[in-house]
């Protein structure tokens, strides 16, 4: 017989309790319990509600349980459980002594009455609490159930194996959490509506939602707010402690100390003194972090330790010397150990305590070849070292090898949403799983397995990423570096668990589509980064391509919301509609921009049918935001108002809209041709431009291409087109456009490549009011069939080859039998995918022990070429200020490059560039010889991630664009048009 | 008794006229008179019945004369003027022999039955001509009645005194005259629509208008037409002769062939041949020659000598030596000359002869060193040499002393219209009269007396500057050289030539104002080069201070509408109103333009206002043109049609017309403060820019100075201004805009210079929605009064002066007495005027024997400065390349200074430039040392024209502007505020 829970069951009970003596209560309610583990299993039961329609009971008195009965504790906390081992019906040591562990098993009578029992038994308070949620987990229940209301399928009944054994992992993460930063607007007036302040009852929401994400840290918001007085008092600390959720805060607010409360504390009179100096008011800033301690020790938390000026400074001036230093901040953390070992536990290896190693500190950790710096020292023993990403994602230094044996550990703060330079990103998420995969495994790798945090800013739209993030943390066996490519299954997965009964399976395809396609477009550009010069409004069509794909995903998303029930509609908004719509049409907006301005700079009529546009997408931003903040109620009311749009600073101060250009029509017919993914263009005057040229079809695949003609008047003006070549045909032979209605027409050039052997040249002959422009149409039809499969060839004075289009993938095996070779990252990259090589945490000698990954391509001429790689734009992961790789060309010596610019430097104009454009580019010369050719590159540094590679004559570039040329031909590419 | 004509004589004449024995005949015609001559004595009768509203009467019958006659004829071709030679009562040797000279004589009783006689006797056919065309004058008729339909004013009677007698001096220079040129599409619509072609019935009234204005040499219309077939037939040109109309044609077309004859008779089977190639097709091209001159030569003509390619190339190609070039064009004019003795008349010095000295034909002239070029060669006796200027008003090359001497004198083409680069200007004039006058002065005196031709391309719009070209050409005695500062009083003759009778005097003041206010906006810029990016939009306030001298001129142009006759509307609307209004709103359109451009970048409101306003212009634009082709019964139909607006090419082709650009409004109220006349700004925010700087009262006679208040957003948004300085007083102290009907408020910033001694600062504190922003306000208010009268104070970083605002003009006087000196010529700057030495042929040696103009400042640091001088953009006058002044600073040597930039050409880019700026500036570095210094700025090559002087610290120039910045303070400036 199985363990049931059904409506059956529950509507008795409930018909039943209205008597005054229960019985058939569900849960177990232990005295002994602590008190945060019988509030989640409150949780729990409401859940169980949801999922049934009926609430169940929960009694202390075993006589009033059911048949079925949910008997939870925690090992040392429960006679419960103590009873259970006695009696040999479960087997404690099993979980005892683990770190959040939890047994559910399901048990034979394990008291009178009780005939199927469940067992949930944590190794400690967070143990207990996961189970439980194991259970709501199990029973279809979303993590995000109370925080985004997300409602689960109903169940008649919901069974569980008798024989059903099973004990949860430790977690791969020590301390797992986020960080709600920048709190206002959004969080802020969200909060002050919806609860009054930041205070517990917010709180009660955030912690539920950090504990079913499985995360067991947080960084609560600390901008204006201060915790430890907003609960009010200690309301907040008290309901954390009493929940397991350990506290913790940023690298500037050591000893339990929130960076606002200095400033409401200080002053002439006060006993802390008036000045955030050690060496001026060393007394007042010990006692404030003394009674800081003194207040707030007693919950669990993980303390900060260190110290830095005010405004992110270093303490001391710049006339100090790097020992000064050093010996103050060793001061400030013999002070800070003290303080500890008298306020929180005389123990201090049982206090967990974290140093952020961020800028102002590394110098004085690492100190220099004369001065020895703080690593290694007796002071930092045990200490959890923070890294830090560049707030834009990628990660900075990491530990190396010899750092890897620091018995604190070391933990990565990272980052989701970012107020600072060279733009900030606060309004939706815009962060993409293939990245948090790539740097968050490489972090793992690297020995970053202490604490774990991401700065969600104000967590609302963020629920996607921040569930994958305490994933990871949580189960790094299952999602981490031996997980690749599993990001698409994970959004599967989440959709499934947020909309199963609310979407059929082909709607969740779409959901699916619209969740991975928003992302990866947010992942090419987040949308506070964007504005009308991003994108090349024309060439290689980037501008058109990128409309096409936001249009396709807009109208999924518009589908979507015709198909779901009204019920349903806010959790689809918040989730999934808001974040990628607003995502798509801001990103939209700002490409109708640049195609815009570019045609009215061209006079074209069809720029003022583009104004109009983007002012409906203005309109829509601001329509989704207020929508946003209506839906349910106004549950997210505040959470849209972060500035997004125009920012011409770092943050949102002078941010400026999109500017229309409208164009006054000329006084006299006038029609311009473009070649579309070009800039050529003709109004066929004899004394300019008239001649044009149509490469496309230079691409031994390609059949299909097109050029536009365009009303530069509002006059009706005709045109006439000839094209006397039995293998090339246009889709239009003449027409009138009016500059009104009819502004623009493309005209689809098809070629038949069956009647072409070798080269030749086609004539399009347009006639136009003010003369006649001649397009010479290239064409290249050799037969490659004789050459190998994936041979880039080139046709048109360039080659774009996608990283995982290599010839071969060259494993490289070391004595020790370990492999290392290049993977590819499906979708992380702008236009595919990337490669990079793992182990991650290795460096390589090119041409020895490294794998290499190897091109073939064919140039018409010899000489002088340049590679261009497009990258991402990693940091090196240690301080050396290089990321190498290798470069070999047919038989010459392999050319180790840096990939990263001189003096490259996070904060620098290059790595500003980088964060924006998610991209670094790095060109390098190599000589080719006429015709096949062979391209090697071999890792060298980890954190190389290569996407792209564009190679063409030196001084010859191919015409500019944000994402690159597209890829060329290679043998083997299925034919498009 | 005078000679009297009046309505009562006439009256009577015309009443017993219709009898039909004719008595009271006032004009007497004889027979043995140029045909041509009694032609043009019949307009004069037409002007005479304009003026007393009665016709006249012609009788070759002297029975039939009244009693006062005018008796007119022609040395030579009259038995008349003999007769009364005879009778003592002329004296025809006063006249003999000159060369278009008229005797202009009251005398007593030539004839029986005619009591007075008014006696215009010409010495040659035009001298006669002349001489009737003066009566015309006389009696207040334009010179434009028949051309623009200008009617006199009506007159009861006309005196003459008893004993008038006029002899007309000899025109100054020898042929005078202008070019109809690239006459599509205006002209050519303008004629085919009233007269059906390039016809005699066209050119009767070209012709006409030529001899009025005392010209006497024409360049038909030959981009598209063919003067000797067009008429129909010879008909064109034998009108011409029996006016006494030169005729000529441009440099390349030679023999009386225009260009595009031998278009039409060129082929294969042509007696012609089929190439332009003196070498590969003499026979033909000689037989091409022989025939225009066997069918043209009996008519009056200078005949084009020399050849060059087509399509303006060199004859020969590159790879001929200079030797064989000058050889062949050597045998060219060997061959001209034979036929034109064979065809025309054997002596060649009756003849007259011209040859282009332009650039395909300069090197073959000069030669080098070691070949002697065509320069003294006996081909060339009594050819006249032409120059040219570089097609937008500025010489080229001029006479050097020793070529002065030749014996066929020299000729200069100039441009007040122009089809070619950089940019074209065919539309409406924009010639300026002091720029004509300093450049064509220049040519005179440097030898230029032969043949001055100017080409007006559809003549229509430039009447006004072309009656001045004229008139100097004809009298340069009265308006040349020695006639400095005179072309104001022209203006004003012109101006009263066309309107007495229709304007008061305070109204022609008016016209007068508007004539020389839109051509002097033109001469800083053509209306056909504006765009947007000219003027700066906001340093010293350029742009805005133009809008209201146009906005005032535009004013004026209206109120004048507003006064005249509806009958005179259309003289007026042509001769004025069209090129003024049609110039200033164009000019007004692009300011706005920029402004818009400006202002919407920064997110203002008021942009979209300013888009409506570019919109109104380029309604206003298609409006004026639209009633020009309409008034007077569509007699200017066409003259309107040459595109005029944003040429991004040479030609119109590809124009561009302005872009609007409009905001979006931002999503909460921000307002922006800027500091007008600086690129200033502010939202208040603190993490920007929050501190502005206002420097206006560092200039001890300024006293009010601005700011402005911008809304961002359509949202009301408050601001409250804080000045707690009581010598200090804003306009406003707070108020509100909301970005819709009030999108900006100017804020007027008044100090009191007697509250303040030395120098202090001030503070206006703006709060705004966003944040806070305050303007430091710094004053200067220092006792200057010490110092010397005209010494330039700096007080906020430079110095700028006004070329004429030196301390000291420093004459230098020769050996033989002859002096040198700068003069002013007024209103010939961009800003102010512009100085220039003379005698204008003059070269010096700068310290020795040139004359210098001394400046004097005060600077408060010592140190390296530059001085950057603002000058015309005027052509070394001969082939050295160099353009130079003398620099003295204090007592430092004399630094002479080659202005042009290394290695300058016409037709570089330093050369566009400075054509479409009207403008090149010179930088040079000095050293000035604390307190009082002295510059002085000596003449040393002809053609130095200077403007303006900006004085500034090495790497510290002030703000961007097109006009440079403006004046800055100089002891004895009177206040401004």
């Amino acid at each position: 017989m199985e363990f049931t829970i059904s409506q059956e069951i529950l509507k008795n009970v409930t018909a039943s309790n209205s008597s005054a003596s229960m019985s058939g209560a569900l849960f177990y309610r232990e005295e002994e319990a602590f008190s945060g583990v019988n509030k989640i299993a409150r949780k729990v039961m409401h859940d169980v509600e949801l999922v049934f329609g009926y609430a169940p009971q929960a009694a202390a008195d075993r006589s009033q349980l059911g048949k079925n009965a949910i008997l939870y504790g925690t090992v040392g906390h429960s006679p419960m459980l103590l009873e259970l081992e006695k009696k040999q019906l479960i087997d404690l040591s099993e979980i005892r002594g683990k770190r959040e562990v939890f047994l559910f098993q399901v048990i034979d009578r394990p008291f009178e009455g009780v005939e199927k029992a469940l067992v949930i038994a944590g190794s400690d308070k967070r143990g207990t609490i996961y189970g439980l949620f194991h259970l709501s987990e199990r029973l279809g229940v979303s993590p995000l159930v109370d925080w985004a209301n997300v409602k689960p399928q109903r169940k008649a009944s919901f069974n569980l194996a008798a024989d059903l054994k099973y004990i949860s992992k430790e977690p791969s993460v020590r301390f797992r959490g986020f960080f709600i930063n920048d709190e206002w607007p959004a969080f802020g007036n969200w909060t002050m509506k919806n609860f009054g302040g930041f205070n517990g009852e917010m709180y009660e929401h955030v912690f539920e939602l950090l504990l079913r994400l499985k995360g067991n840290y947080l960084w609560p918001a600390m901008w204006s707010a201060r915790f430890y007085n907003d609960g009010p008092g200690l309301a907040n600390a008290e309901l954390a402690d009493e929940y397991g959720v350990v506290m913790g805060a940023s690298h500037h607010e050591p000893c339990l100390r929130y960076g606002e409360e200095y400033k409401y504390l200080r002053g002439k009179d006060s006993i802390y003194g008036d000045a955030w100096n050690f060496i001026t008011n060393r007394e007042g800033i010990t006692k404030f972090w003394e009674d800081g301690l003194k207040r707030s020790g007693k919950y669990e938390s993980v303390i900060t330790v260190g110290m830095r000026g005010e405004a992110d400074t270093a303490i001391m001036g710049n006339e100090a010397t790097l020992a000064d230093n050093i010996q103050l901040l060793r001061e400030v953390l013999q002070t800070q150990n003290r303080l500890i070992q008298e306020q929180v536990h005389p123990n201090l290896s049982e206090v967990p305590r974290m140093l952020a190693l961020y800028k102002e500190v590394e110098p004085f950790f690492y100190g220099d070849q004369t001065t020895p710096g703080l690593i290694n020292s007796e002071e930092l023993a045990d200490v959890i070292l923070m890294l830090c990403d560049d707030n834009h994602g990628n990660l900075r230094t990491l530990p190396t090898e010899e750092m890897r044996s620091h018995r604190g550990g070391y933990g990565m703060y990272y980052h989701f949403d970012y107020h600072g330079g060279p733009i900030s990103y606060e309004w939706i998420n815009s962060s993409y799983l293939p990245k948090i995969w790539e740097q968050m495994t490489m972090a793992y790798d690297f020995g970053v397995r202490d604490l774990w945090i991401v700065n969600v800013g104000d967590i609302s739209t963020q629920e996607f990423p921040l569930s994958y993030f305490l994933e990871l943390a949580y189960d790094f066996e299952q999602w981490g570096t031996q997980a690749i490519n599993k990001t698409d299954l994970y959004t599967k997965q989440w959709i499934q668990r947020q909309f199963a009964g609310v979407f059929h399976e082909d709607e969740m395809e779409k959901v699916f589509e619209l969740l991975t396609g928003y992302t990866r477009i947010a992942h090419k550009r987040r949308p506070e980064h964007m504005n009308s010069n991003v994108y090349h409004p024309v060439n290689y069509k980037e501008t058109d391509h990128l409309l096409n794909q936001i249009d396709h995903l807009l109208n999924l998303a518009n589908e979507l919301v015709g198909t779901v029930d009204e019920a349903d509609l806010p959790v689809y908004y918040a989730l999934v509609y808001y974040p990628a719509v607003g995502n798509l049409n801001l990103q939209k907006m700002w490409l109708l921009t640049g195609k815009n301005h570019y045609k009215a700079k061209l006079g074209e009529m069809e720029a003022n049918k583009l104004a109009e546009q983007i002012r409906e997408c203005m309109n829509r931003d601001r329509e989704l935001v207020n929508q946003f903040h209506t839906i349910d109620h106004g549950r997210w009311y505040g959470m849209g108002l972060s500035e997004h749009i125009g920012f011409t600073q770092w943050n949102e101060d002078e941010a400026q809209n999109p500017i229309l250009m409208h164009v006054l029509p000329a006084n006299k017919p006038r029609l311009l041709v473009t070649v579309d993914g070009t800039t050529q263009r003709s109004e066929g005057s004899s004394w300019h431009i008239n001649q044009l040229v149509m490469n496309d079809f230079l691409q031994p695949d390609v059949e299909e291409a097109s050029f536009t003609i365009s009303s530069i008047s509002d006059l009706p003006a005709e045109y006439k087109i000839t094209c006397n070549h039995p293998w090339l045909t246009c889709s239009s032979m003449g027409g009138s456009l009016n500059g009104k209605e009819k502004t623009m027409e493309v005209i689809h050039v098809k070629m038949d490549r069956s009647a072409i052997k070798g080269e030749t040249e086609g004539h399009i002959v347009i006639e136009m009011p003010i003369g006649t422009c001649t397009i010479m149409v290239n064409v290249s039809n050799h037969d490659f069939s004789e050459l190998p499969n994936m041979t880039f060839i080139e046709t048109n004075g360039y080659i774009s080859i996608e990283a995982e289009h290599y010839a071969l993938n060259k494993e490289a095996v070391k004595e020790n039998g370990e492999a290392s070779r290049f993977e590819v990252i499906h979708g992380y990259g702008k236009t595919l995918s990337a490669v990079k090589a793992f182990p991650t945490t290795e460096y390589f000698t090119a041409g020895e022990d490294a794998p290499y990954l190897e091109y073939h391509f064919r140039v018409q001429e010899g000489g002088a070429y340049e590679v261009e790689l497009y990258m991402q734009p990693s940091n090196p992961v240690t301080n050396e200020g290089t990321l190498l790789c290798g470069i070999q060309v047919n038989e010459e010596e392999i050319n180790v490059v840096n990939t990263l610019p001189e003096g490259y430097r996070v904060d620098d104009g290059n790595w500003a560039a980088g964060v924006l454009d998610h991209i670094r580019r790095h060109s390098t010369g190599i000589r080719c010889r006429e015709g096949l050719n062979t391209l090697r590159i071999f890792a060298v540094s980890p954190g190389f991630v290569l996407e792209k590679l564009v190679i063409y004559p030196v001084g010859k570039k191919p015409a500019d664009s944000y994402l690159g040329p597209a890829e060329t031909y290679y043998v083997g590419r299925e034919g498009k048009l």
